[in-house]
């Protein structure tokens, strides 16, 4: 296995991989990115991953010089070379390299960044051990829909949440309303109906979050994507995350305080089974 | 004159500069800057942006591994080698490059980057035409006393006013506020009392908002850091721009209307005046 990059269509060990100093997401984090996971040496839900990337760069004005299709290639012949069996996809679009400038410069070709990273594992299949968590404002810009490499807001939120001995901070605007942790999305069972932010302006629109609201509606669980407040989560029976990185993960205490009900919850281990069938289904050619 | 960057102790051509991919820079826009102006071979106020450049980093915990003496000496060797007469510094600091994760990680080293940029001719003292503004909500993050490199929407805020034939873009908060600009504060002559924004966490105290402050006050102009609406922006009698970049720039028009009196008015051209004068004490020996 060879952590590999390819950056505008050359290919080096990830390693040895550049960016001039004056390429503007270096000096204004004038791009976006996406994440996309690798199990059994095939990209999950890529399509999805790919049409975000697109949206995220229409968004600020980006124009990605290849066409999905041409991605999906470069994507397939990258985990080849690198022979990666688990393991993840990186994808950083910015708008490319100029004398430093506010204005969108002319002329210029946007920087497209690929690269794969293994696992040294198999990831586990296992719920991981129920996670602490604590809530923080949520500082960041407006328009978080976009998945921009503008992260130091959440980089700052993460760290805090581990020095007080959390494993991710779930963020609330001004009037209370939970958005969405720092890498995560959340959802809620209260009163008996799962809960998350609805896709607006303020979070992320989550693959994992879909996948989740799929298989929840599959499986008959009421869901309804309405907003809630730090305190009706506080209130849950269940809390969970959900994002590609570490896929479903049910939250035991909030800010010190334990959840009503033992975590996992029937519910968040029944979606979590379900979850790894959507994986296999995908990777695994339907079995596991 | 040579464009030269200096990247943690090598001095290299800029156009040849580069950082690796995992830089934290790069991936999370986790790091800082300062832009420093070069007049007569010379760095215009450069103890105060190394003092600003040292809080924002101490900020988001970012331990620059130089003092600011020792920037201080490689600042003055690179515009030395780079024979630059009139241009910039530019320095970032990043937290460092490592394996992506939101955490800070452990074990690693910041990359400072420092290069000096030439412009082609000396800049002119005379006032630039006066500038058309328009007004935008002010859609970044609740720090904006940190002097990040996550600068999106202060691009994106920029190239609407562009596009809108503006030259700068003012921005205001969801009750009407003006903050700043997208890279220069504002100032505003309203019934006779020069206004511009306190220093909180939502604007960046700039140098140039510093010296204009002072100038006020020597030459015994009413001032005060208290903050005014996009209302009565439209009513001032004078409004201008101070920045490192445009130094101070008068404004003519907001959002098409033009301002009541004739711009630029006695204020702004009075306090151009004895800014370059300052400019002359720090860089020309006390003359020009």
């Amino acid at each position: 296995m060879k952590n590999l990059a390819w950056i505008n269509g050359e290919v080096c060990d990830l390693h040895e991989a550049n960016v001039p100093v004056e390429d503007r997401g270096f000096l204004f984090g004038d791009g976006i990115y996406e994440v996309i996971k690798i199990y059994n040496g095939k990209p999950f839900y890529l399509e999805p991953h790919l049409k975000r990337l697109q949206r995220s760069a229409s968004a600020i004005n980006i124009e990605i010089p290849y066409s999905n299709e041409e991605l999906n290639e470069h994507i397939a012949g990258l985990i080849n070379q690198s022979e990666c069996d688990h393991g993840y996809i990186y994808m950083q679009v910015t708008r490319g390299c100029a004398p430093r400038g506010h204005l969108f410069p002319g002329g210029i070709r946007p920087t497209v960044l690929i690269y794969v990273r293994a696992f040294e594992s198999v990831p586990s299949r296992e719920l991981t051990e129920p996670a602490d968590c604590i809530t923080l404002p949520d500082e960041r810009w407006m328009n978080c829909y976009i998945k921009s490499v503008n992260l130091l807001p959440n980089v700052l939120a993460f760290q805090k949440a581990h020095e007080a001995g959390a494993s991710e901070a779930i963020l609330y605007r001004p009037d209370g309303t939970v958005t969405e942790g720092t890498r995560t999305n959340i959802f809620a069972l209260i009163d008996g109906v799962v809960r998350t932010h609805p896709e607006t302006r303020y979070i992320l629109p989550g693959i994992t979050r879909g996948i989740v609201l799929d298989i929840l509606k599959q499986i008959s669980v009421p869901v309804s994507e309405e907003a809630f407040k730090v305190s009706e989560l506080q209130e849950a029976s269940e809390v969970w995350t959900a994002s590609t990185g570490l896929e479903i993960v049910p939250v035991k205490t909030i800010d010190g305080k334990p959840l009503k009900e033992i975590s996992p919850g029937p519910v968040c281990k029944r979606l979590a089974g379900e979850f790894w069938q959507v994986v296999d289904a995908e990777c695994y050619g339907g079995k596991q």
